[in-house]
């Protein structure tokens, strides 16, 4: 780094004050907002001042900015820089404004050697730059999880936020987690759904009993088979996670099915990219209609983010309702449709575990495919009888990755600490 | 219609059985899968096939489809069809199965007259394919609401239906409606909630209360005005409605503002169509963090669907954080995003409306984008010594819709009763 000034530098300089020992030196490097010096990393005058970290720009109590994009000067240029190790100030032109930056900060968003910022794209120093799309994801086949799926212990994650955090990961990283020794009573799914955040209520309920029943308005709610699926996409907003804790197993079949949505997706990719491409670009409506509900919702099956990456599934052929589409386009999709269908069911791709009573496994209902096999209860219906039964709930992946950051913050170099997310008031102040 | 046999034809013929007086004739035309004849309105087989409204096919105690993609032949063809005013009868090959559909029912998916199905692309056959883009929604600038914003009366809409029907499609048509006679006391907005959803409960509580507060953790609980933004732009699935009930309101100012995002970003895109591209294809990442919270999320300022309409905004200056991209793609999105902020600022599409107590106000979060001027509380802090204060609501548009289309069930020619909604099964059979 190019030290022009060594000095402490205070986070809010009174007007007029500059570092001890500091000098000001205008820019002439013909950038056309004023920007080129080493110091600023190559971040053009209107990030510089869009991210200001004064307390006039950005609110202390709150960590929000204060000021509009509108407020912001549209001509703003840096007029003048004084850097030093401990401290980067701006003054900008037009109009004075004067901005203190942590030398750090601007490299972890500019380029660290100084020049044009052109490092990965996306904002948010530490990690990718979305993680909920394929890239911040740890995709996997079956054989990847020979070993299980990846689980944890109820009563340990509730004593240690240590193997709570490792467990909540999973979810993020992987898609899915069991947590095996959850109390096997009616309602404990709701428990460990407020241990990783808020329940999504929905018309089944804030929580929903999976088992057979006479007449059925969902085939979950039969003994038949189910195909690898993700959960409710005749709803928007899609719940992110579900949940599923066993309270009793079938007197025979009734195992569970997850595939990893994403490496599915990503194999059709790489097998027959226009199938890929159709998935992608034609939205599909789903439906469910039952006598106090009428629910639609359209998406594509294969959701991408705005750069290509695989960010949502879904697919349910129970709920899928006609394509509208020219003759040639339907045949392609339904195509496309049925060869997405087959890798995500395909042995390669899926892995079945039986739960066990107290089981609870918890999974990315925007990534993870989840299915049965059919199953015979045994006869009674009673709870000792062999009646399979599946409590159910829906919650959110924001509330989970908030937690799992929260957790982190007591770890060495942990994220989530205030401040390290980038907002740059605590960041850079 | 060409009518090439006539009679009754029951949904469900038993294995063999073919309407009285109908006769077969085999398919010739030369369609690789067998598809031609005029009564299939140009749908192709593989369509047919996958929508099958028989009762192995669909299940007609959930009206949900049983038969997976990948358990239909993938050779499927048209092999004979059996046409009358009443039904259409296909037998498919290469495996004999049978199929009994409603003319008008294929009508409504394929082409009226019979050529290949060119129709307005996408599922669902009287509506827009998609009820969340810009395409089914009525656009409007602050001229078009100079009567004010669409109103309700709450105990009209606890009392008649059909007054609550249109409040509730107001929401999905314009974006908005405020009710009006709620009562002033503290948690009634969770009554307006569930009289259309569910809560969607966050880190905020089931409700929040709005006010301007000591050590705020938000700006929004502060006096300070604050420019049109959606809610929540750091959470993913964002919560898609919001409810803010007035319980008083300050001695001076704290109006609300509202825009229509969506004819923003219309404007924007007719304006300045490179800004417009740059919002849709830059992912930006929103954070919020507080002592016992880090929520990050990641999605451009305009969301479009795979055909490019407009269908979700992100717009959140207090919660942006910074973007990391070259210099030259920052300066050009903090153009673009000044532009489209200064846009939804504007007086030609920002209505200022003044809550009165009682007052309930219900907007669609991925569209409309709300604000308000800065305010002064009157001294005390007293419940009669104008203090504003607000308590708000999220929910979500899939239960409001689904309210609105049940309601809708009992009007001549409303969508919403079972079968409207293109379910194969329930409409064909």
């Amino acid at each position: 780094m190019t030290s022009l000034a060594r000095g402490p530098v205070g986070a809010q300089p009174p007007d007029g004050a500059r570092p001890p020992g500091g000098t000001r030196e205008s820019e002439g490097t013909g950038e056309p907002d004023g920007t080129g010096h080493p110091a600023l990393r190559g971040l053009p005058a209107v990030w510089l001042r869009a991210n200001c970290p004064c307390a006039g720009c950005l609110d202390p109590g709150s960590g929000q900015r204060r000021t509009a994009i509108t407020d912001l000067p549209a001509d703003v240029t840096v007029a003048e820089v004084l850097a030093s190790d401990a401290a980067v100030e701006v003054i900008f032109g037009p109009d004075g404004h004067r901005a203190v930056f942590a030398p750090g900060w601007l490299a972890r968003y500019g380029d660290p050697g100084g020049e044009a910022g052109a490092g990965p794209a996306g904002p948010g120093p530490d990690g990718p730059d979305d993680d909920r799309t394929e890239d911040a994801k740890c995709l996997w086949a079956a054989a990847d999880l020979a070993g299980g799926i990846p689980q944890g212990w109820w009563p340990r994650y509730l004593a240690d936020p240590e193997h709570r955090r490792a467990c909540l990961s999973a979810v993020l990283s992987q898609g899915l987690v069991v947590l095996h020794e959850v109390p096997c009573e009616p309602g404990a799914v709701l428990a460990v759904t407020r241990s990783l955040g808020y329940v999504r209520e929905t018309n089944y309920g804030r929580l929903f009993d999976v088992r057979a029943e006479p007449a059925a308005a969902n085939l979950a709610f039969t003994r038949l088979p189910i195909a690898p699926h993700t959960d409710n996409p005749y709803r928007d907003p899609v719940p992110t996670i579900q949940l599923l804790h066993c309270l009793h197993t079938a007197a025979g079949g009734g195992d569970s099915t997850f595939t990893d949505g994403f490496r599915a997706a990503a194999v059709l990719r790489e097998q027959d990219p226009a199938a890929f491409t159709c998935l992608t670009a034609t939205p599909v409506t789903f439906a469910y209609t039952d006598a106090a509900t009428v629910l639609r919702a359209t998406g594509p099956m294969i959701g991408l983010d705005p750069r290509g990456r695989i960010r949502q599934i879904r697919l349910n052929g129970r709920s899928v309702a006609p394509v509208r589409l020219p003759a040639a386009q339907a045949r392609a999709f339904y195509s496309a449709y049925r060869a997405f269908a087959g890798l995500a069911a395909s042995p390669e791709a899926m892995v079945t575990a039986r739960l066990a009573p107290g089981d609870c496994v918890i999974f990315d209902n925007t990534r993870v495919l989840h299915g049965r096999t059919g199953f015979a209860d045994g006869g009674g219906g009673g709870a000792s009888t062999g009646r399979r039964h599946l409590q159910g709930c829906y919650a959110d992946l924001d509330g989970l990755a908030s937690a799992v950051a929260v957790l982190a913050r007591g770890r060495p170099g942990g994220a989530g600490q205030p401040g390290h997310d980038g907002q740059a008031g605590r960041a850079g102040s």
